[in-house]
Protein backbone atom coordinates (compact mmCIF):
# COMPACT_ATOMS: atom_id res chain seq x y z
CA UNK A 1 0.00 0.00 0.00
CA UNK A 2 2.02 3.02 -1.27
CA UNK A 3 0.18 5.58 1.76
CA UNK A 4 2.25 3.49 3.94
CA UNK A 5 5.45 4.97 3.26
CA UNK A 6 4.26 8.23 3.76
CA UNK A 7 4.81 10.16 7.37
CA UNK A 8 3.42 12.75 8.23
CA UNK A 9 6.19 14.50 10.92
CA UNK A 10 4.64 17.18 13.33
CA UNK A 11 7.97 18.89 14.67
CA UNK A 12 7.85 20.69 18.13
CA UNK A 13 3.87 20.67 18.02
CA UNK A 14 2.53 22.85 21.36
CA UNK A 15 -0.99 21.65 21.46
CA UNK A 16 -2.17 18.31 22.12
CA UNK A 17 -5.68 19.05 20.03
CA UNK A 18 -4.06 19.71 17.07
CA UNK A 19 -2.44 16.45 17.51
CA UNK A 20 -5.30 14.78 17.63
CA UNK A 21 -7.03 16.82 14.49
CA UNK A 22 -4.25 15.94 12.60
CA UNK A 23 -4.46 12.34 13.49
CA UNK A 24 -8.01 12.54 12.27
CA UNK A 25 -7.42 13.99 8.93
CA UNK A 26 -4.82 11.41 8.06
CA UNK A 27 -6.98 8.33 9.01
CA UNK A 28 -10.20 10.29 7.06
CA UNK A 29 -7.62 10.16 4.01
CA UNK A 30 -5.93 6.68 4.51
CA UNK A 31 -2.09 7.30 5.94
CA UNK A 32 -1.52 6.10 9.23
CA UNK A 33 2.18 7.09 9.67
CA UNK A 34 2.38 9.62 12.19
CA UNK A 35 5.81 11.01 13.94
CA UNK A 36 5.93 13.47 16.46
CA UNK A 37 9.45 15.24 16.93
CA UNK A 38 9.41 16.62 20.88
CA UNK A 39 6.06 17.08 21.43
CA UNK A 40 4.94 19.77 24.07
CA UNK A 41 1.78 17.84 25.09
CA UNK A 42 1.46 13.95 24.53
CA UNK A 43 -0.12 11.27 25.18
CA UNK A 44 -2.88 13.39 26.72
CA UNK A 45 -6.63 14.03 27.04
CA UNK A 46 -6.79 16.69 24.39
CA UNK A 47 -4.84 14.47 21.63
CA UNK A 48 -7.50 11.42 22.04
CA UNK A 49 -10.16 13.59 22.07
CA UNK A 50 -9.77 15.88 19.26
CA UNK A 51 -8.43 12.60 17.55
CA UNK A 52 -11.88 10.98 17.49
CA UNK A 53 -12.11 7.43 15.89
CA UNK A 54 -8.39 7.67 14.96
CA UNK A 55 -7.18 6.77 18.03
CA UNK A 56 -4.89 3.94 16.38
CA UNK A 57 -3.12 6.42 14.65
CA UNK A 58 -2.22 8.09 18.00
CA UNK A 59 -1.55 4.89 19.82
CA UNK A 60 1.07 3.94 16.66
CA UNK A 61 2.71 7.43 16.54
CA UNK A 62 6.54 7.46 16.90
CA UNK A 63 8.24 10.45 19.14
CA UNK A 64 11.92 11.24 18.47
CA UNK A 65 13.73 14.12 20.27
CA UNK A 66 15.21 15.04 16.93
CA UNK A 67 14.24 15.64 13.52
CA UNK A 68 17.40 14.30 12.36
CA UNK A 69 16.55 10.92 13.88
CA UNK A 70 12.57 10.98 12.49
CA UNK A 71 13.56 11.01 8.93
CA UNK A 72 17.10 9.91 8.54
CA UNK A 73 15.73 7.10 6.36
CA UNK A 74 13.89 9.10 3.99
CA UNK A 75 14.52 9.57 0.56
CA UNK A 76 12.10 12.55 0.02
CA UNK A 77 11.57 14.81 2.49
CA UNK A 78 8.75 17.90 1.67
CA UNK A 79 8.28 20.96 4.07
CA UNK A 80 5.55 22.88 4.21
CA UNK A 81 6.21 26.49 4.27
CA UNK A 82 3.77 28.96 4.69
CA UNK A 83 6.06 31.84 4.32
CA UNK A 84 8.32 33.26 1.73
CA UNK A 85 11.56 32.04 2.19
CA UNK A 86 15.24 33.97 1.13
CA UNK A 87 16.67 30.79 -0.93
CA UNK A 88 15.62 29.37 -3.91
CA UNK A 89 13.88 26.20 -3.18
CA UNK A 90 11.91 24.57 -4.95
CA UNK A 91 7.79 25.23 -3.63
CA UNK A 92 5.35 23.38 -4.79
CA UNK A 93 1.86 23.45 -4.85
CA UNK A 94 -0.04 20.69 -2.67
CA UNK A 95 -1.06 18.98 -5.90
CA UNK A 96 1.95 18.73 -7.45
CA UNK A 97 3.60 18.00 -4.11
CA UNK A 98 1.38 15.34 -3.43
CA UNK A 99 1.66 13.68 -7.34
CA UNK A 100 5.66 13.65 -6.59
CA UNK A 101 5.01 11.61 -3.06
CA UNK A 102 2.60 9.48 -4.24
CA UNK A 103 5.08 8.41 -7.56
CA UNK A 104 7.98 8.37 -4.86
CA UNK A 105 6.44 5.55 -2.46
CA UNK A 106 7.05 3.27 -5.67
CA UNK A 107 10.08 2.24 -3.04
CA UNK A 108 11.01 5.23 -1.17
CA UNK A 109 9.97 6.49 2.05
CA UNK A 110 8.75 9.72 2.09
CA UNK A 111 8.32 12.24 5.09
CA UNK A 112 6.46 15.74 5.15
CA UNK A 113 7.58 18.36 7.54
CA UNK A 114 5.12 20.59 9.73
CA UNK A 115 6.53 22.88 11.98
CA UNK A 116 5.50 24.11 15.32
CA UNK A 117 1.69 26.76 15.50
CA UNK A 118 3.33 29.48 15.92
CA UNK A 119 6.53 30.02 14.31
CA UNK A 120 6.78 27.18 11.14
CA UNK A 121 10.31 25.44 10.43
CA UNK A 122 13.49 26.41 10.61
CA UNK A 123 15.75 27.56 8.24
CA UNK A 124 17.78 24.56 9.02
CA UNK A 125 15.08 22.43 9.07
CA UNK A 126 14.06 23.45 5.62
CA UNK A 127 17.38 22.47 4.08
CA UNK A 128 16.61 18.95 5.02
CA UNK A 129 13.96 19.31 2.58
CA UNK A 130 14.09 18.54 -1.26
CA UNK A 131 11.41 20.56 -1.60
CA UNK A 132 8.30 22.89 -0.42
CA UNK A 133 5.10 22.57 -0.56
CA UNK A 134 2.69 25.78 0.12
CA UNK A 135 -0.90 26.17 0.67
CA UNK A 136 -2.45 29.42 -0.88
CA UNK A 137 -4.48 30.94 1.40
CA UNK A 138 -5.86 34.76 1.76
CA UNK A 139 -3.33 37.09 2.10
CA UNK A 140 -4.71 38.65 4.59
CA UNK A 141 -5.89 35.52 6.89
CA UNK A 142 -3.12 33.04 6.35
CA UNK A 143 -2.07 31.47 9.75
CA UNK A 144 -3.63 27.81 8.46
CA UNK A 145 -4.49 25.58 11.58
CA UNK A 146 -1.84 22.75 11.78
CA UNK A 147 -4.21 20.09 11.73
CA UNK A 148 -6.33 22.01 8.59
CA UNK A 149 -3.00 22.35 6.70
CA UNK A 150 -2.35 18.14 7.41
CA UNK A 151 -6.03 18.15 6.30
CA UNK A 152 -5.36 19.76 2.65
CA UNK A 153 -2.28 17.73 2.40
CA UNK A 154 -3.38 14.30 2.97
CA UNK A 155 -6.24 15.10 1.03
CA UNK A 156 -4.52 16.05 -1.95
CA UNK A 157 -2.43 12.68 -1.23
CA UNK A 158 -5.41 10.64 -1.38
CA UNK A 159 -6.70 12.31 -4.46
CA UNK A 160 -3.06 11.87 -6.27
CA UNK A 161 -3.06 7.88 -5.04
CA UNK A 162 -6.73 7.74 -6.43
CA UNK A 163 -5.60 8.84 -9.72
CA UNK A 164 -2.42 6.75 -9.65
CA UNK A 165 -3.81 3.79 -9.11
CA UNK A 166 -6.33 4.53 -11.99
CA UNK A 167 -3.87 5.15 -14.39
CA UNK A 168 -0.17 3.37 -13.16
CA UNK A 169 2.41 2.43 -15.60
CA UNK A 170 3.99 -0.66 -15.05
CA UNK A 171 6.65 -0.34 -12.00
CA UNK A 172 10.20 0.22 -13.57
CA UNK A 173 12.73 -1.48 -11.08
CA UNK A 174 15.21 1.12 -10.33
CA UNK A 175 18.72 -0.08 -9.04
CA UNK A 176 19.24 1.03 -4.86
CA UNK A 177 22.39 2.79 -6.17
CA UNK A 178 19.92 5.35 -8.57
CA UNK A 179 17.66 5.87 -5.54
CA UNK A 180 17.39 9.51 -4.59
CA UNK A 181 19.54 9.74 -1.81
CA UNK A 182 18.24 9.27 2.11
CA UNK A 183 18.43 12.33 4.58
CA UNK A 184 21.10 10.85 6.62
CA UNK A 185 23.26 10.25 3.23
CA UNK A 186 22.45 14.01 2.36
CA UNK A 187 24.10 15.13 5.48
CA UNK A 188 27.07 13.12 5.43
CA UNK A 189 28.02 14.54 1.95
CA UNK A 190 27.05 18.05 3.67
CA UNK A 191 29.80 17.46 6.44
CA UNK A 192 32.02 16.43 4.05
CA UNK A 193 31.58 19.23 2.05
CA UNK A 194 32.02 21.93 4.22
CA UNK A 195 35.15 20.36 5.93
CA UNK A 196 36.64 20.34 2.47
CA UNK A 197 35.41 23.73 1.57
CA UNK A 198 37.21 24.49 4.85
CA UNK A 199 40.32 22.82 4.09
CA UNK A 200 40.82 24.42 1.06
CA UNK A 201 39.91 27.74 2.71
CA UNK A 202 37.02 28.05 0.12
CA UNK A 203 35.02 29.98 2.26
CA UNK A 204 37.04 33.12 2.43
CA UNK A 205 35.49 35.84 4.34
CA UNK A 206 31.82 35.03 3.05
CA UNK A 207 29.44 33.21 5.60
CA UNK A 208 29.63 29.82 5.19
CA UNK A 209 25.94 29.25 6.34
CA UNK A 210 24.86 30.73 3.46
CA UNK A 211 26.86 29.48 0.99
CA UNK A 212 26.11 25.63 2.33
CA UNK A 213 22.33 26.55 1.98
CA UNK A 214 22.90 27.47 -1.66
CA UNK A 215 24.54 23.92 -1.89
CA UNK A 216 21.98 22.44 -0.13
CA UNK A 217 19.42 23.93 -2.72
CA UNK A 218 21.37 22.82 -5.46
CA UNK A 219 21.80 19.08 -4.68
CA UNK A 220 17.78 19.28 -3.18
CA UNK A 221 16.61 20.22 -6.51
CA UNK A 222 18.51 18.01 -8.37
CA UNK A 223 17.32 14.73 -6.69
CA UNK A 224 20.72 13.39 -5.82
CA UNK A 225 21.43 9.71 -6.33
CA UNK A 226 22.86 7.29 -3.33
CA UNK A 227 25.22 6.78 -6.36
CA UNK A 228 25.96 10.47 -6.92
CA UNK A 229 26.51 10.67 -2.99
CA UNK A 230 28.78 8.27 -2.86
CA UNK A 231 30.48 7.29 -5.93
CA UNK A 232 31.76 3.13 -6.34
CA UNK A 233 34.63 4.66 -8.20
CA UNK A 234 36.38 6.30 -5.45
CA UNK A 235 38.62 3.92 -3.34
CA UNK A 236 37.53 3.20 0.07
CA UNK A 237 39.30 5.45 2.71
CA UNK A 238 39.92 8.79 0.54
CA UNK A 239 40.20 11.21 1.57
CA UNK A 240 40.35 9.89 4.96
CA UNK A 241 38.16 12.78 6.33
CA UNK A 242 36.27 12.30 9.65
CA UNK A 243 32.43 11.98 10.14
CA UNK A 244 32.06 11.77 5.97
CA UNK A 245 29.58 8.83 5.78
CA UNK A 246 28.51 8.24 8.54
CA UNK A 247 25.41 6.52 7.07
CA UNK A 248 27.50 3.57 5.91
CA UNK A 249 27.66 1.07 9.40
CA UNK A 250 30.46 -1.01 7.87
CA UNK A 251 34.13 0.04 8.36
CA UNK A 252 35.06 -1.34 4.77
CA UNK A 253 32.75 1.26 3.01
CA UNK A 254 34.44 4.62 4.25
CA UNK A 255 34.58 6.44 0.97
CA UNK A 256 34.77 9.93 -0.54
CA UNK A 257 34.93 12.41 -3.40
CA UNK A 258 36.17 16.15 -4.34
CA UNK A 259 32.99 18.08 -5.15
CA UNK B 1 -14.12 39.77 -6.29
CA UNK B 2 -15.67 36.00 -7.48
CA UNK B 3 -15.51 34.28 -4.15
CA UNK B 4 -18.38 37.27 -2.62
CA UNK B 5 -20.66 35.56 -5.06
CA UNK B 6 -19.95 31.83 -3.06
CA UNK B 7 -21.56 30.95 -0.37
CA UNK B 8 -21.04 28.04 2.49
CA UNK B 9 -24.61 26.62 4.12
CA UNK B 10 -24.57 24.69 7.12
CA UNK B 11 -27.63 23.24 7.20
CA UNK B 12 -29.03 22.32 11.01
CA UNK B 13 -25.54 22.56 12.30
CA UNK B 14 -25.54 21.26 15.99
CA UNK B 15 -21.99 22.21 17.44
CA UNK B 16 -21.03 25.91 17.74
CA UNK B 17 -17.42 24.52 17.60
CA UNK B 18 -17.85 23.03 14.16
CA UNK B 19 -19.52 26.54 12.97
CA UNK B 20 -16.21 28.44 14.25
CA UNK B 21 -13.95 26.13 12.44
CA UNK B 22 -16.16 26.35 9.30
CA UNK B 23 -15.61 30.32 9.58
CA UNK B 24 -11.93 29.87 10.26
CA UNK B 25 -11.65 27.59 6.98
CA UNK B 26 -13.66 29.73 5.01
CA UNK B 27 -11.46 32.88 5.59
CA UNK B 28 -8.32 31.17 5.43
CA UNK B 29 -8.95 31.07 1.54
CA UNK B 30 -10.59 34.18 1.31
CA UNK B 31 -14.50 33.15 1.47
CA UNK B 32 -16.37 35.44 4.04
CA UNK B 33 -20.21 34.34 3.12
CA UNK B 34 -21.26 31.99 5.43
CA UNK B 35 -25.08 30.98 5.69
CA UNK B 36 -26.90 29.02 8.60
CA UNK B 37 -29.81 26.98 8.20
CA UNK B 38 -31.43 26.47 11.55
CA UNK B 39 -28.14 25.84 14.26
CA UNK B 40 -28.06 24.13 17.51
CA UNK B 41 -26.01 26.32 19.14
CA UNK B 42 -25.04 29.78 17.28
CA UNK B 43 -23.73 31.83 18.11
CA UNK B 44 -22.29 30.86 21.63
CA UNK B 45 -18.52 30.28 23.05
CA UNK B 46 -17.70 27.85 21.46
CA UNK B 47 -17.95 29.07 17.65
CA UNK B 48 -16.41 32.34 18.61
CA UNK B 49 -13.28 29.86 20.59
CA UNK B 50 -12.73 28.08 17.39
CA UNK B 51 -13.15 30.74 14.78
CA UNK B 52 -9.88 32.21 16.21
CA UNK B 53 -9.59 35.39 14.25
CA UNK B 54 -12.42 34.94 11.71
CA UNK B 55 -14.71 36.21 14.24
CA UNK B 56 -15.68 38.72 11.41
CA UNK B 57 -17.00 35.89 9.39
CA UNK B 58 -18.82 34.78 12.14
CA UNK B 59 -20.18 37.96 12.91
CA UNK B 60 -21.56 38.52 9.54
CA UNK B 61 -23.05 35.03 9.20
CA UNK B 62 -26.78 34.82 7.64
CA UNK B 63 -29.24 32.92 9.67
CA UNK B 64 -32.16 31.22 8.00
CA UNK B 65 -35.41 29.38 9.24
CA UNK B 66 -35.47 26.72 6.06
CA UNK B 67 -32.91 25.92 3.64
CA UNK B 68 -35.07 27.08 0.82
CA UNK B 69 -35.16 30.58 1.94
CA UNK B 70 -31.34 30.85 2.27
CA UNK B 71 -30.55 29.94 -1.36
CA UNK B 72 -33.78 31.03 -3.18
CA UNK B 73 -31.79 33.03 -5.35
CA UNK B 74 -28.90 30.72 -6.13
CA UNK B 75 -27.97 29.86 -9.91
CA UNK B 76 -25.91 27.28 -9.04
CA UNK B 77 -26.48 24.73 -5.83
CA UNK B 78 -23.87 21.91 -5.06
CA UNK B 79 -24.37 19.68 -2.02
CA UNK B 80 -21.56 18.18 0.06
CA UNK B 81 -22.60 14.33 0.25
CA UNK B 82 -20.55 11.72 1.69
CA UNK B 83 -22.73 9.03 0.67
CA UNK B 84 -23.72 7.04 -2.28
CA UNK B 85 -27.09 8.00 -3.33
CA UNK B 86 -29.46 6.19 -5.38
CA UNK B 87 -30.42 8.28 -8.08
CA UNK B 88 -28.07 9.38 -10.67
CA UNK B 89 -27.46 13.18 -9.45
CA UNK B 90 -24.14 14.52 -11.04
CA UNK B 91 -21.27 13.56 -8.53
CA UNK B 92 -18.03 15.88 -8.85
CA UNK B 93 -14.61 15.78 -7.58
CA UNK B 94 -13.77 18.33 -5.50
CA UNK B 95 -11.72 20.39 -7.86
CA UNK B 96 -14.07 19.90 -10.49
CA UNK B 97 -17.07 21.42 -8.47
CA UNK B 98 -14.80 24.09 -7.42
CA UNK B 99 -13.92 24.91 -11.06
CA UNK B 100 -17.10 24.73 -11.78
CA UNK B 101 -18.37 27.41 -9.14
CA UNK B 102 -15.62 29.74 -9.57
CA UNK B 103 -16.51 30.06 -13.60
CA UNK B 104 -20.11 30.74 -12.59
CA UNK B 105 -19.62 33.57 -10.06
CA UNK B 106 -19.02 35.96 -13.20
CA UNK B 107 -22.75 36.56 -13.04
CA UNK B 108 -24.22 34.26 -10.83
CA UNK B 109 -24.74 33.25 -7.07
CA UNK B 110 -23.44 29.70 -6.12
CA UNK B 111 -24.32 28.30 -2.80
CA UNK B 112 -22.60 25.21 -1.40
CA UNK B 113 -24.54 23.11 1.17
CA UNK B 114 -23.43 20.95 3.95
CA UNK B 115 -25.65 18.71 6.13
CA UNK B 116 -25.89 17.65 9.39
CA UNK B 117 -22.71 16.55 11.78
CA UNK B 118 -24.02 13.00 11.36
CA UNK B 119 -26.87 12.51 8.78
CA UNK B 120 -25.86 15.06 6.27
CA UNK B 121 -28.68 16.13 4.04
CA UNK B 122 -31.71 14.49 3.07
CA UNK B 123 -32.48 13.41 -0.18
CA UNK B 124 -35.18 16.45 -0.60
CA UNK B 125 -32.30 18.53 0.57
CA UNK B 126 -30.18 17.08 -2.11
CA UNK B 127 -32.74 17.52 -4.66
CA UNK B 128 -32.33 20.95 -4.83
CA UNK B 129 -28.62 20.60 -5.94
CA UNK B 130 -27.71 21.18 -9.29
CA UNK B 131 -24.59 18.47 -8.53
CA UNK B 132 -23.36 16.92 -5.70
CA UNK B 133 -19.68 16.65 -4.36
CA UNK B 134 -17.72 13.99 -3.11
CA UNK B 135 -14.86 13.95 -0.89
CA UNK B 136 -12.52 10.79 -1.64
CA UNK B 137 -12.26 9.72 2.07
CA UNK B 138 -10.68 6.27 3.18
CA UNK B 139 -13.79 4.12 3.23
CA UNK B 140 -12.75 2.59 6.31
CA UNK B 141 -12.91 5.77 8.31
CA UNK B 142 -15.14 8.06 5.95
CA UNK B 143 -16.61 10.22 8.50
CA UNK B 144 -15.41 13.78 7.97
CA UNK B 145 -16.11 16.71 10.50
CA UNK B 146 -17.88 19.08 8.74
CA UNK B 147 -15.01 21.93 9.55
CA UNK B 148 -12.56 19.29 7.79
CA UNK B 149 -14.95 19.01 4.83
CA UNK B 150 -15.66 23.33 4.39
CA UNK B 151 -11.48 23.37 4.36
CA UNK B 152 -11.07 21.16 1.64
CA UNK B 153 -13.62 22.29 -0.40
CA UNK B 154 -12.81 25.85 0.16
CA UNK B 155 -9.00 25.12 -0.44
CA UNK B 156 -9.94 23.80 -3.51
CA UNK B 157 -11.98 26.92 -4.58
CA UNK B 158 -9.50 29.26 -4.24
CA UNK B 159 -6.95 26.29 -6.17
CA UNK B 160 -9.39 27.07 -8.89
CA UNK B 161 -9.92 30.89 -8.41
CA UNK B 162 -6.32 31.45 -8.46
CA UNK B 163 -6.04 29.29 -11.82
CA UNK B 164 -9.02 31.15 -13.47
CA UNK B 165 -7.18 34.88 -12.46
CA UNK B 166 -4.21 33.83 -14.48
CA UNK B 167 -6.39 32.76 -17.74
CA UNK B 168 -9.48 33.91 -17.00
CA UNK B 169 -11.34 34.31 -20.66
CA UNK B 170 -12.61 37.70 -21.92
CA UNK B 171 -15.89 37.72 -19.93
CA UNK B 172 -19.05 37.45 -22.19
CA UNK B 173 -22.47 38.90 -21.20
CA UNK B 174 -24.91 36.51 -21.01
CA UNK B 175 -28.60 37.45 -21.55
CA UNK B 176 -30.14 37.32 -18.59
CA UNK B 177 -32.72 34.60 -19.75
CA UNK B 178 -29.84 32.65 -20.84
CA UNK B 179 -28.44 32.27 -16.68
CA UNK B 180 -29.54 29.07 -14.89
CA UNK B 181 -32.11 29.13 -13.22
CA UNK B 182 -32.06 29.91 -9.28
CA UNK B 183 -33.75 27.38 -7.02
CA UNK B 184 -36.57 29.68 -6.90
CA UNK B 185 -37.51 29.42 -10.13
CA UNK B 186 -36.66 25.82 -10.63
CA UNK B 187 -39.06 25.00 -7.66
CA UNK B 188 -41.79 26.64 -9.45
CA UNK B 189 -41.58 24.59 -12.48
CA UNK B 190 -41.22 20.95 -10.49
CA UNK B 191 -44.66 22.50 -8.43
CA UNK B 192 -46.00 23.39 -11.39
CA UNK B 193 -44.82 19.89 -13.31
CA UNK B 194 -46.22 18.33 -10.37
CA UNK B 195 -49.72 19.37 -10.83
CA UNK B 196 -50.15 19.11 -14.22
CA UNK B 197 -48.60 15.32 -13.87
CA UNK B 198 -51.12 14.41 -11.02
CA UNK B 199 -54.13 16.54 -13.21
CA UNK B 200 -53.39 14.10 -16.14
CA UNK B 201 -52.94 10.92 -13.69
CA UNK B 202 -49.39 10.37 -15.21
CA UNK B 203 -48.72 8.55 -11.76
CA UNK B 204 -50.85 5.93 -11.99
CA UNK B 205 -50.09 3.25 -9.26
CA UNK B 206 -45.83 4.36 -9.28
CA UNK B 207 -44.38 6.37 -6.89
CA UNK B 208 -45.01 10.29 -7.07
CA UNK B 209 -41.72 10.99 -5.37
CA UNK B 210 -39.12 8.89 -7.29
CA UNK B 211 -40.81 10.03 -10.73
CA UNK B 212 -40.33 13.79 -9.29
CA UNK B 213 -36.79 12.92 -8.02
CA UNK B 214 -35.87 11.27 -11.15
CA UNK B 215 -36.94 14.54 -13.29
CA UNK B 216 -35.32 16.74 -10.70
CA UNK B 217 -32.08 15.25 -11.65
CA UNK B 218 -32.59 15.65 -15.14
CA UNK B 219 -33.32 18.86 -15.16
CA UNK B 220 -30.45 19.66 -12.75
CA UNK B 221 -27.67 17.70 -14.89
CA UNK B 222 -29.31 19.96 -18.01
CA UNK B 223 -28.15 23.18 -16.23
CA UNK B 224 -32.13 24.31 -17.27
CA UNK B 225 -32.06 28.06 -17.71
CA UNK B 226 -34.68 30.60 -16.72
CA UNK B 227 -35.38 30.91 -20.46
CA UNK B 228 -36.55 27.36 -20.49
CA UNK B 229 -38.19 27.24 -16.93
CA UNK B 230 -40.33 30.29 -18.07
CA UNK B 231 -40.38 30.83 -21.40
CA UNK B 232 -41.44 34.06 -23.16
CA UNK B 233 -43.86 32.37 -25.90
CA UNK B 234 -46.33 31.21 -23.71
CA UNK B 235 -49.00 33.86 -22.91
CA UNK B 236 -49.52 34.86 -20.13
CA UNK B 237 -52.14 33.29 -17.56
CA UNK B 238 -52.07 30.36 -19.47
CA UNK B 239 -52.79 27.35 -18.44
CA UNK B 240 -54.43 28.93 -14.98
CA UNK B 241 -52.61 26.49 -12.05
CA UNK B 242 -52.38 27.50 -9.14
CA UNK B 243 -49.04 27.89 -7.44
CA UNK B 244 -46.97 28.06 -10.59
CA UNK B 245 -44.55 30.85 -11.37
CA UNK B 246 -44.60 32.18 -7.54
CA UNK B 247 -41.04 33.20 -8.23
CA UNK B 248 -42.37 36.41 -10.41
CA UNK B 249 -43.80 38.60 -8.26
CA UNK B 250 -45.83 40.30 -10.51
CA UNK B 251 -49.39 39.11 -11.25
CA UNK B 252 -48.90 39.86 -14.96
CA UNK B 253 -46.41 37.96 -15.30
CA UNK B 254 -48.03 33.94 -14.44
CA UNK B 255 -47.10 32.25 -17.40
CA UNK B 256 -46.90 28.23 -17.80
CA UNK B 257 -46.09 25.74 -20.22
CA UNK B 258 -46.92 22.11 -20.66
CA UNK B 259 -43.87 19.57 -19.93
Amino acid sequence: MPLNHIRIVLVQPSHGGNIGGCARAMKNMGLTRLVLVAPEDFPGEEASARAAGADDVLAQALLYATLDEAIADCHLVIGASARDRHIAWPRLTPDAAARRMVSATAGQEVAVLFGRERTGLTNEEMELCKALVHIPTNPEYSSLNVAAAVQVLCYEVRMAFLASSEDRPLKTKTAKEDMPATTDQMEGMYEHLYQTMEDIKFFGTSNPDVIMRRLKGLFNRAQTTKREVAPPWIPPGYPPVTGWLRWEKCPGSRQGRRL
